[in-house]
């Protein structure tokens, strides 16, 4: 132990290694129901070659490594094990270049995602990926691989990152991909570090591709009266060539709760929200106004063919608001009591059936799963509540479980965008296909053959 | 070798187990310098079950396999060494699904990208992926993550795969993602096998995007004087907004054979042709034929204060012919007498340069060194002709290694859409990342110990 911390001394000062015991915030992620341990120390380099410094002085020492970047992650991918290394990034903020031809921002991993995306939109560009949480860093998001509401036009992280610097398990450098739109020479390293919540590297640079802004955006509300009809109104949505920058469901008691918390009256006649289980939030987006309201009118007809009763345009102002507030559904339904959060993901074909069945999981263990999700990408997220009590934990435990195997069991997967991190380390080893799980665990022995990167995070 | 052939019998029955030396035209692909030995065997499996018993024949007698889709690629990724196992996916033809609520498809790896998109077709949606050949195979575009004029609006291949199912070196079948717009679940093995060149693992089913027709299209043919005003026009288009459906450019002499072998006169007066040095061909596509008109109009503003002297919108009839002849420039570079292409990519921003120091390069060794390419992605095709006579084969090398050096130095990559195959492999090993190519070497390792699958193609 002092070994270790005289090693990282040496590479980046006194000032940047805190005891671990004194900063207990940076030992976990806002992930709900895992535990963590007192990380040795919390390390801040400053530079990659600070990195490799890192890296090696925990090699030599026999230590964990766990990458932290904002510390916004909800599955404890940036839980720390008792005595590790933690790996904090928020020193590495510069961003290194933002190119207006090649259309590509070059960043450090500290970065967070409105920095970013404010730099951007001095040059008439933006960085779309809105996980919920502007203050979420670039290496955070790379290594859950975030996604968000935007996906559903956008994609989520995987598909704007086109280069990485990262530093491997035995302090070698590696750079992938580049400021290319494309690239075919090997394996594609960049995909397979993103996604890897630092079990793989260390991330030290992102480059990541920037879009076009788009100044027009106009958003409606719809209700439905049931959870098929409204799935099978998502798939028309996406189909029907709009690309809205948003598809987002929400069952009414989500509704209620985000509304309420951001004190907000959406215009839908009582009448109308007794009768609706469920809502669609769609936003379009365009370079034209003329262009988005008569993409509009074609959504709104398409929405009230698909069941919808009433479409509400929402004015821009609680359009903002009502965005911000599922933004935020994290924060309103923790402050409810939520005891986890899931964020399964399905085929968008079976998304009705598994938030059905999730239901029905609910009521068999006398628990509560309400929520909302990214529509577009069969990205479901619930909110679970306990019943308290003696059973409580069991009850939580059971639900828990049957909800993730029946999204596997509809060709779904544990995590749509969230990560596994630790809260589903053991899920993703029951539930992922075994030659999967295999090829993963191969994969992560060749590069991390002594296991210091993240160990109990991801494919164990 | 009897042993070998008695075990693939078994496998898939005599009538699809050919000799080797029977069919040298299954014995590579496209690629017009590359060498091939005689394979073995060339063995037609027509399930996943028959990759499993045949890559457990090979394991057992030691024999490289090769994966074979139609044979269209251009970097030697299917041409077989001697005594290698040849395995050809052409019986594995079926479409297995086209969903229209998930979006997605799921084929065999026999299926072509023309079969595909005419199914896709028949549901108003279309698989967007044009690398110049539609009789390619899935399976082989998945292996070369082939890309095409249309990735500068849709991306390559590796954009539109969504899951995989493919057999390892040791037999083990591996499920990656599924029909899901996003996943986060652990390493992300679909993308670690899309462009891995039948190295990793054989594909034996591939589920991809599929998305909306656009029904309109319009096409506009710009000159330009010189090559870095042509290239900074890129940038502005690719900036714009208008989200081009194609974006390429050509050089002078390209634009003359193409038209020339296409026997297409494109209404440029002769005086303009006099003085472009290259062409921007540029495709706006849209649900609304008002709209793309209106944005055809801001298209030719726009090329013009790019430094265009005029613009010409095609019509419908030459536009589609000079895109189908540009889609066959390599046909007609190779009838002209090519010895090689190459298809480096750089950051857009360093297209002018690149191209203007290979052209550089060809001069001093005697070669000449013209081309095409997808400009919006800054991916450069080049035909190279050797000078003839004594020097010819010191001259080519010299070129083609000097121009993929000039590549990699600014930026790029040796290949943005061909893959590494044979072609490049050494290229690859001498100027890639060194820790990138340790990375890629260790996953290999990992996953195919014994070196069986495609050996001496991609990174060796």
């Amino acid at each position: 132990m002092s070994d270790l911390r005289e090693r990282l001394v040496a590479v980046v000062g006194a000032e940047h290694v805190l005891d671990g015991t004194a900063s207990p915030e940076l030992a976990h992620d806002e992930a709900l129901a895992v535990g963590h341990g007192t990380p040795a120390v919390v390390v801040r380099p400053g530079s990659t070659a600070d990195v490799v410094g890192i890296v090696d002085a925990a090699r030599a020492t026999h230590t964990a490594l766990v990458a932290r970047g904002a510390g916004t992650g909800l599955s404890g991918g940036a839980n720390a094990p008792d005595g590790a290394v933690v790996v904090a990034f928020d020193r590495m903020t510069a961003i290194r270049a933002i190119d207006t031809t090649d259309h590509v921002a070059v960043v450090e991993p500290g970065v967070s995602l409105a920095q970013l995306d404010a730099a951007a939109r001095e040059h008439g560009l933006t960085y779309p990926v809105r996980p919920g949480e502007q203050s979420a860093s670039l290496g955070g998001t790379v290594a859950t691989n975030a996604g968000g509401m935007h996906a559903v036009r956008y994609g989520v992280t995987r598909a704007h990152v086109v280069g990485l610097e990262a530093v491997l398990a035995d302090g070698t450098v590696v750079r992938t991909g580049g400021r290319l739109a494309k690239v075919s020479a090997g394996y594609d390293l960049t995909q397979l570090l993103v996604g890897s919540e630092g079990t793989l590297a260390l991330v030290t640079e992102v480059t990541v591709r920037l879009q076009p802004h788009l100044p027009v955006r106009r958003t409606v509300l719809a209700p439905f009266a049931d959870l098929p009809t409204t799935t099978a109104a998502v798939a028309r949505v996406v189909g029907s060539g709009l690309a809205p920058a948003l598809c987002e469901y929400l069952d009414d008691p989500t509704m209620d709760a985000i509304c309420a918390a951001a004190d907000l009256a959406l215009g839908v006649p009582d009448e109308v929200r007794a009768g609706a289980d469920a809502y669609l939030v769609v936003e379009l987006v365009g370079r034209r106004a003329e262009r988005v309201e008569e993409d509009l009118a074609e959504l709104g007809e398409l929405l009230t063919d698909a069941g919808a009763p009433d479409v509400y345009v929402l004015p821009e102002g609680s359009a903002r608001r009502l965005v911000e507030a599922r933004e935020q559904a994290f924060w309103t339904i923790k402050a409810r009591g939520a005891d986890e959060v899931v964020d399964v993901v399905v085929p968008r074909s079976a998304m009705a059936e598994f938030i059905g069945r999730s239901r029905e999981i609910g009521e068999r263990h006398g628990t509560r799963v309400l929520g909302c999700g990214h529509a577009g990408d069969g990205n479901v997220h619930f909110a679970v509540f306990g019943p308290g009590g003696d059973g409580h934990a069991a009850a939580l435990d059971a639900t828990l479980h049957e909800v993730l195997a029946a999204g596997v069991a509809l060709g779904g997967a544990v995590s749509g965008e969230h990560g596994v991190g630790r809260a589903k380390a053991g899920a993703l080893a029951e539930l992922a296909d075994p030659g999967a799980l295999t090829t993963m665990r191969r994969v992560r022995a060749a590069l991390d053959p002594d296991g210091l990167l993240n160990p109990g995070c991801g494919p164990v």
